[in-house]
């Protein structure tokens, strides 16, 4: 067991950290959350551009090792932590794991890149008062009302994305289906379908997830 | 050792098909090309879309599994393979692979988006007949800079992305780096950064990715 926690820099907000918080409260693993004031431009900092050449939001640290990007780093818990928390989260046997890796890239290539710009345009963009750009949206939402129409047929044959257990593949889309869902007047895209909706439900209310919407709400301090 | 040669579906002119050859050839996996006829639609097909669902190439099979997503297909052989072939292209220890991950989800998120829409742009779009869109090309351009300024420190760093060894992180590249150097007028961006130009010369003259141009090359037939 980690006797150091592992460190995580970077808001909760963040749709990447919000990821690999979330694969940690389903591991069970100890973490320490590092502020990144990212209105101050702490993340283009050179010490912060040592653990993260790309300026970008979560690093993180364990014992000897220091990762970036988030889909990695939850990949590299699940390995480290196997024994502990959610064992079956990667998988426990090759098959899984291919089909966890298979639908893990399918969100990071064909649902997060509509999504987070669905997220960014409906969400974000009028809080920093930023122009919408309403051609982008739509184009946006085709591409995803496409790959939701595949999960809508994978979700019919199977309870989750990579077979019957809840996996990494399925906790890598909470990030911004949240915000699509709670964040954006498009939540019909998930609930409109019968497996998507029911499946969304389903990993959404997971304690693990819940806890990291808690941390997402603003604090007075 | 493998006694049925595995099967891979698509065009070895798609990026992510050649992707996955290339890490066949590492591995020293037999395997079987099955054609699939794009501009007849057959990756629409409903037979095609059982082991594809999104409609795209390349699928792949072995015994029991079917997979798509070409890095997820990587990831399974190296696994699946790890005793033939190139035994350090997906890591021996969990420390190393859990640094290719990470730089095989750089190039997944960071380097594929914009050097895959410059490819489109620069090389696809004029055979196609398409209006370049120059805007577009400008954008990904500034943003594919920025992603090889990181490149060129790491690679005064060490000798592959990853570490010391040629891995699966540097192989992800080729694809869309061989189109971007060879069938478009923007290989400076990787020859005039010295360390990405050393990396580059040394990544694609190996014989795996050499056997997988010949095999994108027209033939008569």
């Amino acid at each position: 067991m980690a006797t150091t926690p592992v460190k995580v820099y970077g808001p909760p907000i963040s749709t990447a950290v919000s990821r690999v918080l979330a694969c940690l409260l389903e591991k069970g693993v100890d973490y320490q959350l590092i502020s990144v004031n990212m209105s101050k431009g702490e993340h283009k900092k050179p010490d912060y551009l040592k653990i993260q050449p790309f300026g970008q939001v979560p690093a993180f640290q364990d014992e000897d090792i220091s990762l970036f990007e988030s889909r990695a780093i939850c990949r590299y818990i699940c390995n480290k932590y196997a024994d502990q928390g959610n064992k079956g989260l990667y998988g426990t046997n090759p098959l899984a794991k291919a089909s966890i890796d298979q639908w893990l890239e399918a969100e990071g290539q064909s649902f997060s890149p509509p999504s987070s710009t669905l997220v960014f345009q409906l969400a974000f963009a009028p809080r920093m008062k930023l122009k919408q750009d309403q051609g982008v949206i739509r184009q946006n939402e085709e591409k995803l009302k496409k790959v939701l129409d595949v999960y809508e047929n994978r979700l019919g044959e199977s309870r989750f994305l990579a077979g019957d257990e809840f996996s990494l593949a399925d906790l890598s889309h909470l990030p911004n289906g949240h915000y699509l869902v709670n964040a954006t007047d498009r939540g019909e895209l998930f609930t409109s379908r019968n497996n998507v909706g029911r499946w969304w439900t389903e990993i959404s209310t997971r304690d693990s997830w819940e806890k990291v919407v808690e941390m997402q709400k603003p604090t007075a301090n």
